[in-house]
């Protein structure tokens, strides 16, 4: 399949990266400030023009999303707004504009986090977008036949924990290996409107 | 308990005013066009002036949330900001700007609804702006103890089928009474990070 990768310079997007590739498909890659493609799904006018050098494509795969992390009485309205668009508006913009762009029976597979699930302290704004993309994706997907949509909402990195850890106290760590075989699951099965909670 | 009623003239707001009150609360009530004060919490600053006037409290009751429903491929960028607008970061910037203003132990109630969990055609921005709520509220109960937070996540109500029963075919409705059961549970009971479905 030809697969657009958006957000492929990150750690999760480099593994995604591999593992697409390694399963035999064309995988054409967006970043901010990497990639085949340098586009920044943040501002719409962006994404629309990704779509139009990218043309057509049978899925997209979407490693994509900041968010602010502070204590919740620091985080500020523009710091929630800052974390809706990075995570959740850009991630909707992607799927509304790909619409006509992503072939029949084609997918998209979108990123949230376990933070939609379980809290931890300073994720408020976090938990937030992650609830968002989450109702949105099952939500979408009975609009959207033939297309398909999913999410992957992973916890903390295995290969993340020396920086990350410390957020996520005794909490359990996924492989990244385990998570882009979840994207695979979402691009070469048929589920629609599925929360790959791993 | 002196108890802040924010959405208080509509349907929803109407029957919590009255439950409210036959509980023997002291009911403040807010709302854009009605109530004793009046006040629109999608302006940051409206809010501040709307607790200023309020002094403190010992609950705030949120039955206020405006979102588009428009068929999926019809939402705009600008549909989904505004039903973040509308429901998300209005509702958070009452328990942001309430953090100083509720007494130890006082509540937060926000409403969420149905579509969080349970999609229906032209809901998807509804439903983002729903999970938003859902898991911001899970995310800041951990955060802000001896306040507590909880959400009430209401199907269609039993009382509006006439005019919105056709967007919930098949779909159970739910009695304004037991709805308001539920915000009385989260203001009197001692439950905190809790999402109330009905």
């Amino acid at each position: 399949m030809k697969i657009l990768l958006i957000g492929a310079t990150g750690t999760l997007g480099t593994a995604l990266h591999k593992a697409l590739s390694a399963r035999g498909h064309d995988v054409l890659t967006v970043g901010r400030t990497g990639g085949d493609l340098r586009y920044d799904i943040t501002d719409p006018a962006q994404t629309s023009e990704m779509y139009e050098r990218a043309g057509g494509v049978d899925a997209v795969v979407s490693a994509a999303g900041d968010v602010p992390f502070k204590p919740l009485a620091e985080l500020t309205s523009e710091d929630h707004l800052a974390a809706f668009r990075g995570k959740v508006l850009s991630q909707i913009d992607v799927v509304r504009q790909g619409l006509t762009r992503v072939a029949d029976g084609g997918s998209f597979t979108l990123i949230s986090g376990v933070l939609a699930r379980e809290p931890i302290v300073t994720g408020a704004a976090a938990s937030m977008a992650n609830g968002a993309v989450e109702a949105f994706v099952r939500a979408a997907a009975i609009e959207i036949a033939p297309r398909r949509i999913n999410a992957v909402s992973p916890t903390v990195f295995t290969e993340s924990l020396t920086e990350y850890g410390e957020y996520f106290p005794g909490m359990a760590s996924v492989d990244l290996a385990r998570v882009a075989q979840a994207y695979i699951r979402s691009v070469e099965g048929g589920q629609t409107g599925q929360i790959y909670a791993l």
